[in-house]
């Protein structure tokens, strides 16, 4: 039985990499990690979707059971991949998309360097401070300190195997789509013992 | 401008190899390298298409000037790869297909390790079988040379990047296209750069 692939997803904010990741699990066979997280719900965000909503209580609990992939702070918020789900779907033979932040994803990098990284670009940066400011999701704080940190984020490209520019959403969908095809496509020795084996030649 | 790119395909006799090479041209922007054979035509080959078809003088005069990216002999006819023009085509941002036996691409991977070797596997070893046996182009010699050699060719999957089953053809070629498609999502820090200095940040 061949081993699923892990899909690790990262991007600046406003990039559109949400809307990406859902056509992705709606359109293939991928699974999604669920995270677990301290931070508040999202308006239409539902626990066990989107992510498991924890007390940081709760959290430190899993720190302390060795329970995650990663873990990591952002803006005062933790957020964490179970390792078990995510494993255990792997041996079954599914694909895992991890949808996280540029430091849990070079964490995840650690302890799994097989795993495919995926950075998804805007088409340009005065393009990704347009979306950041019109999702009007944020204070005026939190504004100033996105919009200050995009280049920065943007040089962490560089630590992934594959950069989706998301220009035209349904070029961005079928490039990550052709990714996770070509990965599929990799040589792998399992697969060629088993052709040889397959009959007396 | 970003450099094109080079996709080596082999796979062993009967494999349908060069079905999917056509179509990859048909339906794409990769162009084909056109090798130098000391080979006869076989039927419906194109002098400058399917081949150059030249005498053994001619191809040897070719090796003095140091103008191959490879050669090599299989069964006692020579091929080669023109250097100069898979070089200018990459250069001008082309995509280049060689389509090469296992020998060639081994050279070739020597002089462009960042070329893309994609492999074409049967979906079975009887199978395989049958098609060489159903093409009846062989003489009985070349026949049972070819046949012997099955598993031997196979095992040379192992050098190549990707390994791609044509046991449908649609299917073949679709990952192909994705293998195309996702090498140009690789990470490339031209890219990054040009989307980095584009604006004042």
């Amino acid at each position: 039985m061949k081993k699923g692939k892990l899909f690790v997803f990262s991007g600046p904010s406003g990039v559109g990499k949400g809307t990406i990741v859902k056509r992705i699990l709606d359109e293939t066979d991928v699974q999604f990690s669920v995270s677990m997280t301290t931070r508040k719900p999202r308006e239409g965000e539902v626990n066990g979707e989107s992510y498991f909503f924890v007390s940081h209580e709760e959290f430190q609990k899993t720190v302390d059971e060795g329970g995650f992939l990663e873990y990591a702070e952002v803006y005062g918020n933790r957020y964490g991949t179970p390792k078990k789900q995510a494993e255990e779907r792997m041996e079954a033979g599914i694909d895992v998309l991890l949808d996280i932040d540029i430091q849990g994803a070079a964490n995840v990098k650690k302890v799994c360097p097989d795993g495919v990284f995926i950075f998804i670009l805007p088409p340009s940066i005065e393009e990704l401070k347009h979306r950041i400011i019109g999702r009007g999701s944020e204070t005026e704080e939190s504004l100033r300190i996105r919009l200050g940190s995009v280049a920065d984020e943007l040089n962490h490209a560089r630590d992934y195997d594959y950069c989706v520019v998301n220009g035209n959403l349904d070029e961005a969908v079928q490039t990550v789509k052709a990714i996770i095809n070509a990965e599929h496509a990799k040589f792998s020795e399992n697969f060629l013992i088993e052709l040889l084996n397959k009959e007396d030649v």
